[in-house]
């Protein structure tokens, strides 16, 4: 299962931060050449049908799909994560005109939630954008709900929501549910198809290895895809998007979730990316991925007092990260990241570490904690370099 | 002023369609290798502030608005034209929330009435999206119009409205002036300063030729930046995106009209693109421009009697696209590819050719008419293999 060899990894790096972008699989150089040169160079505008340009928003967002348990015709790509949301939200909306109130958690990822009170704002229809901890959902999952809009993984700590519970949840009092998979794509197993949810949204670039900027995608299950009314009415989101025709009508099913034109360099990276899985089980990555994570927590937390954990401990409620807190996370994380080990920071005190078994191994996590070891034993974190505040991604 | 050595144009080719997707600029491929290879691969998530990555929306804005007279700090790129269209008609309606007329015309690009359309339909606030004539907006610009909206060349004739003039007629009676600048940047002098509009919005991969699907770009007059209200608001407007607060707070002036993570792979290749525009006068362009469409004009007139000119006589009235009407025009526009002149088709029976400067010259434009009077005079259209349908882009 180990892909490792298929990816361009620096020397002296371990890469603990494939949850935040994942590394550039080396198909994907000589793929965008070919997109640049052969396609766009020599083909010109006849690209958009000769290079198969205009059908990619669906064969790619089908390649994910898979990933997901999403039926073959349910799955686009395009534009970014938050638009994908907005479309999501504002759809659901429409479908439960009468019922005010959007439930959400603390947990999302703030985006999500400033998406949706940009749409509540917009609306200007009575909306209540009403966000609980993560542990009191289910309890406010009410009559009075229309959508139920959560992130499977949290961000921070790689808390896990069971979707399939919280769906039901919502359907059991007459609410839409949508998922926002951006940290479960390529690290946990998701059936869509089970799990029932109307809607699902994420993003490429992190656990599909999409590249920067990687679209967004979005999913609706089929049987109200046609209910589906489109916010975000785009002309290749119509149904004769080259008639020209004045008047806005929806294409069928899920391609009236696409916009704008598609982004096509960004397009070739990310179906270059997605082969990868071609021969992968997403069971397989996650079982390695917990055998991971459980090393890596075993082995900070014999070597490391300083750090506490605050992903949860039992495997099935995680996602594909680990997280601690640490009073001096920032300046331990720029050390950690000046010894070739890359995690990442999240305010205010929050060490966060990705585990993607497509590269990496057992060694590279032996390795990256007596690093954080020696830094931390050493207090290396206390320099002044490290100390100074950059810009954070 | 011609930059011919600087683009990738195929053997043979005429290249008449730089108004849909300008050819591929030479510097791409190389800034593409470096981009993905020495940042995303080498960098991997340091590349966002190491190379740049999080402010390359606002530089690249800056250098567009520079062809545009926007002010520095004013124009960012991102997403796609359609979802700039809905922020700045979200933001503009907003700002008038007593009136409920949204005033546009029919040679407005379809999917700009299409994003209207569904931005109205979402809002369920009454409001009218009133599509007249484009001799007939003047007329229709009345105290109950919330927001004129209109694109400055029209995409099938070339048809050019007088941008300064509708804006005070909007301005006049209290309305918002919003353009769609597709066709106009790269192509025609524009001076968003001077003509006072409080929104332009625009494409990059026509006579700016970022590649397919290169973002699109919005500009916010700056006075009122601060009242646009974002609709799309997503976490790269926020005051502080890495703060990760729950409640959204805009940024200052155009970067809250920011959304999501920016397309880096597209936004190498269109920076790159862009800088063919430090050295050229966007006035030389025009002039040359104006005199390929006039020689174009001249002598598809002297030679192709079945061909009726569409677009403006005058050249003042009109873009850098020269239109014929034929009612042959799919099978004779087929032809005419197959023999290495690229234009394009319009239903219903547009021809469209599109007069570059900065890789197009005389000689071109020459060979160009000489080869269509050859398919007109031998009536090469009608061969079966130029009739059938395909994909049209």
């Amino acid at each position: 299962m180990l892909k490792k060899d298929q990816f361009y990894l620096p020397d002296g790096v371990i890469y603990l931060d494939g949850n935040s972008l994942g590394p550039l699989p080396k198909a994907a150089v000589s793929q965008l050449n070919k997109t640049v040169e052969d396609e766009w160079g020599a083909m010109l505008i006849k690209g958009w049908n000769d290079a198969g340009w205009m059908k990619k928003p669906s064969i790619v967002g089908d390649k994910i799909g898979k990933l997901l348990g999403c039926a073959p015709g349910t799955t686009v790509v395009g534009d970014t994560l938050s638009i994908k949301v907005y479309q999501a939200l504002a759809a659901a909306l429409a479908m439960r005109l009468e019922r005010k109130i959007v439930l959400s958690d603390n947990g999302n990822f703030p985006s999500d939630l400033y998406i949706a009170d940009g749409l509540l704002r917009t609306l200007k229809q009575g909306h209540e954008l009403r966000v609980v901890a993560p542990e009191d959902v289910y309890e406010n999952i009410t009559e009075d709900v229309a959508v139920v809009m959560l992130t499977q993984v949290d961000y921070r700590t790689g808390r896990m929501h069971d979707m399939q519970a919280l769906t039901k949840a919502a359907h059991d009092v007459g609410a839409i549910s949508i998922w926002d998979l951006a940290h479960s794509a390529g690290a946990v197993p998701v059936d869509m198809t089970a799990c029932n949810a109307e809607f699902a949204v994420g993003c490429t670039y992190k656990y599909l290895n999409g590249g920067p900027g990687a679209p967004g995608f979005i999913y609706t299950r089929p049987d109200i895809a046609e209910d589906a009314e489109p916010s975000l009415a785009g002309w290749l989101g119509h149904a004769e998007p080259f008639a020209f025709d004045l008047e806005y009508r929806p294409a069928r099913g899920i391609e009236r979730m696409r916009v704008g034109t598609p982004p096509i360099l960004q397009l070739a990276a990310l179906e270059t990316a997605l082969a990868v899985w071609d021969d992968v089980s997403i069971h397989d990555v996650r079982a390695k991925s917990i055998a991971l994570s459980e090393l890596f927590i075993r082995e900070v937390e014999a070597n490391c007092p300083q750090l506490k954990l605050i992903s949860p401990r039992n495997a099935d409620e995680r996602g594909s990260q680990v997280s601690f807190a640490f009073e001096h996370g920032y300046p331990a994380m720029q050390a950690l990241i000046d010894a070739g080990v890359i995690g990442d920071f999240r305010a205010p005190d929050t060490m966060r570490f990705g585990f993607t078994p497509l590269y990496l191994d057992e060694s590279d996590v032996k390795r990256a904690v007596e690093i954080l070891t020696d830094i931390m034993k050493n207090e290396t974190w206390k320099q002044p370099r490290f100390q100074k505040k950059g810009d954070v991604t």
